[in-house]
């Protein structure tokens, strides 16, 4: 615990970070008081068992006579943290407690931390499951890739209620928000970039997916081992899929060749990108170096050469963060009453997210502040405007 | 929904209770703002990677840095719901969510109902044990006998914190608070009473094992085919032992056998006492009419025979309700560390509850009412003093 986040921008030494952690960072509070008699009579017992008895009679009561309903589970098996990686559930706690308490404060949401002790995706599933008369929604957190396309699509399968794996598609529409704000700023052609993804696991896979439906033709996409391509036989299925549908120039090698004359980078791992490569970029380059806690390259190096930069943290301008997705999502999908988060839904979040920066687009202002109280009722209003109604 | 709950001391009607319940009756808050790019950056990124990280590196300052430690999950399958049977977990949620609103109100603790979707006992611990991470202790609620006897004490054997089934524990250490009561007004010596137990489910089985533990001899307990007597064939494994241990006399029967002459009435049913029935206990009797939201015996009816008369709701006076035992249970178990909720603990906490009525003790004032402050604190003090130090 020696460490400091130090940066241009904020210093907070660790014993603040630490102090602020003890106790965890929710309660749970009573919407009203039962101090009195009557309160107790009403809340609890006798009053109460008319609820109870209304809804066993009626089981769609439950929606209006309930929390859960409108109550959005963070669930994580603490497998892929931040950038990480796999620390455990308890570990990954501390996470998901700011992530519910995210939903309260941008999406005026009740959520609650689930935090599973189990990798299995049976088990994932299954608990869900069981569980489901507790909430009305699931945003899946930090699950690694590849099992977290087949859990995500499993839970969404199983469960008759909004679900989305956050680390897929928060990241993506953020990412396709965020690179709205950059084509306008600078003036380019989003459709004719050529887009270099860092990362083929959650985020890679999500982002190129949001970024291919909205024109983007050229993007190359490297895991661990260099660019994903056809010809590669040590992919697992999502990336064999994935060399399908990308690099249509047929790039092969590592992040060098991939740079070499890009237009955008879009970090999503947890590697590090040196200077000399950011540097063989084309003029007036977009970088998002969104790995948490550490960018892939230090913005202020990344300016260097990029005409827009940004990263995934608070404590630098630009912020792509989830957090201006999220919220207003669940917020929309449950205000409308949806049992799936369409494509669709992503887009309209993505264009309203880029709609709230209006005329204070600027290069270090790409994407609205994730302080902006006006994203979350903006991206919910989109959300919920977009939900097909023979979806349901 | 036409129905009114009324009494000589409140009348609510319908509309009053639902309007009371839309929406649920939790809500989770933060524990400070997330209004400024400093909190942003402490509570989630960057700043929370280095919680986790040090989560990661020793398991122990999960307890200091989340609020999983110190949450109290209140867990039903909806199989036994006040006295409504077997609902399902959707309409046992308000009862849920009332019991997390008064574990807050009354023992200062954070809890979250999870109602599941499942009676199979495998898989009910199951559940508990993958989701062992998320919470700090278990309070089992509503969970039909003979099941909640396996499934206590399999959750308590596979998890290492408090767990208790308080339709069973709650209710006994109630009960006994309220016979301390209940006697001293009287001047009566407890362990000559003869006292009737009718409901041999949760609550019974548990009342009879703190009363036996308290010294009374004479206990006859009767289940819906009448007098639990060790002649009979028709008991299961949990009323084959009772019958071990209670009725010496070998009373055989029924409610009006059981009941003749009979000192105190202890109803943890659902069913009904005739008022001829009372009128044969013996001279200055006690009725614990228990049942909610309906009492075995209306009150005043019971009054005209019995020198002390109390039942589970809050509209009458003498309230026996759980309410007076868990949060303080709880509270001082996770105050003292503790890992198990003993029979020492349990007994401690009933006399705290008695102690606490003092100099107020009258016939219509056996027990603390459940709004005075002074209970929870008291009990969670007497528990947390309980907890042998190398029961850990």
């Amino acid at each position: 615990m020696a460490e400091t986040v130090s940066t241009p921008h904020l210093v907070i030494e660790d014993e603040e970070i630490f102090d602020a952690h003890v106790g965890g960072k929710l309660s749970v509070e009573l919407k009203s008081p039962l101090d009195t008699q009557r309160a107790l009579s009403i809340a609890y017992t006798p009053g109460v068992a008319q609820v109870s008895r209304a809804i066993a009679t009626d089981a769609t009561l439950a929606k209006r006579y309930t929390w859960a309903n409108r109550l959005v589970v963070v669930v994580s098996d603490g497998t892929a943290v931040l950038g990480l990686g796999d620390i455990g559930p308890s570990a990954s706690l501390p996470v998901m407690e700011g992530k519910s308490a995210l939903f309260k404060e941008f999406g005026g949401l009740d959520s609650i931390p689930l935090v599973l002790d189990t990798k299995d995706p049976d088990e994932i599933v299954e608990t869900l499951i069981r569980l489901r008369p507790s909430f009305g929604a699931v945003n899946l957190e930090d699950i690694s890739a590849p099992r977290c396309f087949e859990i995500e699509r499993r839970v969404i399968e199983a469960l008759d209620c909004p679900v989305m794996h956050d680390d897929q598609h928060g990241t993506a529409i953020v990412v396709l928000a965020a690179l709205l704000g950059a084509t306008k700023v600078l003036n380019r052609d989003m459709a004719s970039l050529r887009l270099v993804i860092s990362g083929a696991g959650a985020a890679g896979v999500a982002c190129a997916n949001i970024l291919l439906a909205a024109g983007i033709t050229d993007i190359t996409v490297l895991d661990s081992k260099g660019i994903v391509h056809r010809e590669r036989d040590d992919l697992n299925s999502f990336k064999a899929e994935l060399a399908e549908r990308t690099n249509p120039a047929g790039r092969t090698g590592g992040l060098a060749e991939a740079l070499d004359g890009a237009d955008v980078f879009l970090g999503v791992s947890a590697g590090v990108v040196p200077e000399e490569l950011i540097a063989t970029m084309a003029p007036n380059s977009i970088v998002f170096a969104l790995s948490n806690p550490d960018p892939e390259i230090h913005p202020d190096i990344a300016h260097k050469y990029a005409a827009v930069v940004a990263t995934g943290r608070s404590d630098f301008p630009n912020q792509i963060n989830n957090v201006l997705a999220f919220p207003g999502v669940f917020r929309g999908a449950l205000d409308a009453g949806a049992r799936r988060i369409t494509e669709k839904m992503k887009v309209a979040a993505a264009e309203a997210i880029h709609s709230v920066v209006g005329d204070d687009l600027a290069v270090e202002h790409i994407v609205p502040s994730p302080l902006d109280p006006r994203v979350g009722p903006a991206v919910a209003a989109a959300v919920a405007a977009a939900v097909d109604e023979d979806e349901d």
